[in-house]
């Protein structure tokens, strides 16, 4: 049988909001994207928070656009002075925020006159050259996508109605397959097996994740591979190491 | 009266976690760090989840210890394989990962002999050379300080108790006052009113959130300031305008 080598999909997920870093508001999108991912066959390999400010944004997207196959931003595309993603985005392709017609028409058909659409929600209708719509069914203003970077909501629950409509769209790798194991021993106990048996498996990689309950510690071990096999050859050598110690 | 140049203290956070990138494990500590930052003077300027592999550590580290005060590394001081932080930071900083007497003592004093300690958790007395402890009630392993950076737990009881021991330590700028207001409107009603009111305020910052309860749309405005006359009188300005829309 012929070996064919993996593809891999690469992913980065920059979360643009000042209200994240000063501690005001709690970050739920983090968790849904990575567990989405993850599930999907799509790995996200790196995450940053960072302020609303332009020329951290415009790096950000540089750096990420080039590592990843997909790029995905959250926040800051509502209506206000504060909303500066999408020129900020535009900015860092080297293109112009342009008024993008089928936006424009989202706005007119729920406004009804173009009239009430005053200049700052004009603004949501503003993307970088070239973008494709992302619509959500909660709110009216939509998304984007300009080539490998998706433009997304802030808030959670227009951010999720965006991402789930856009990844059945993305091209995927395998699943990575994961087995946990509740190892109810301090990891100090184990690590030095534990060591062994990863450096045996070349193609699992094993997680350890400390927990304290009740004044005890444990250990929860998380084994994850595309190979099933490999995966459960592991487990056992695991589940044979716990055994030794409890 | 002589005006003096505000002194701002910048802070840097990475997470070590493939557990938060894969999605198993919702991060607890960017908040916590975050808020308790915002309320003592220090600005967390970026964050940055990357994934347990040492050239990723190495470049977020020296990214940000050049760019900001203070550096938070949470995750990987453990004694699994799995956990390489400082062995990753001492190569940031050209120096050798080495054993750290202070944190051998503590090990020792809990294992009560050296043949109980493993050559696995001899790994957690490890650390950059030129290091100090940062101390915690909850397990034995300590966290280090180098230079500016600040190697910390990454399960969230442990990361606290170092985060608390450390923060009264750190040299801080005056605290951002922030008044909050719930706007009972849709932010495309006032944002272009609100624009004109940020733009009279150089002082203030006002950040916009939306909402969406019930079925009807509101905005939560963040003002903040050092300037607590300027904050109080884009409060008056924003609650006029909010009056003139309710």
């Amino acid at each position: 049988m012929k070996k064919i080598k993996e593809r891999i999909y690469l992913a980065g997920l920059i979360i643009i909001g000042n209200e994240i870093l000063s501690g005001r508001t709690e970050d739920k999108n983090i968790a849904y994207i990575a567990n989405s991912l993850s599930k999907s066959g799509i790995r996200l390999n790196e995450v940053r928070v960072i302020a609303d400010i332009e020329e951290e944004i415009i790096l950000a997207i540089n750096n990420f656009r080039d590592r990843f196959d997909y790029v995905f931003t959250t926040g800051g595309i509502g209506p206000t002075h504060d909303d500066i993603t999408t020129q900020s985005i535009a900015k860092a392709f080297g293109v112009e925020n342009v008024l993008n017609q089928d936006a424009y028409k989202i706005l007119l058909d729920y406004y009804g006159d173009r009239k009430k659409i005053n200049e700052s929600r004009m603004r949501m209708a503003y993307a970088p050259e070239g973008s494709e719509l992302i619509y959500n069914n909660i709110s009216k203003a939509p998304g984007f996508k300009k080539e490998n970077v998706f433009i997304l909501a802030g808030v959670p629950k227009i951010m999720r109605s965006m991402f789930d409509a856009i990844l059945p769209t993305l091209k995927k790798g395998r699943i990575l397959n994961s087995i946990e194991i509740n190892a109810k021993v301090p990891e100090g106990v184990i690590a030095p097996e534990l060591t062994k048996i990863q450096e045996k498996y070349h193609e699992i990689e094993i997680g350890s994740y400390p927990y304290y309950e009740n004044d005890s510690a444990g250990t929860i071990l998380v084994l994850r591979s595309i190979n099933k096999e490999a995966l459960k050859n592991g487990e056992i050598e695991v589940l044979n190491l716990i055994k030794r110690f409890t």
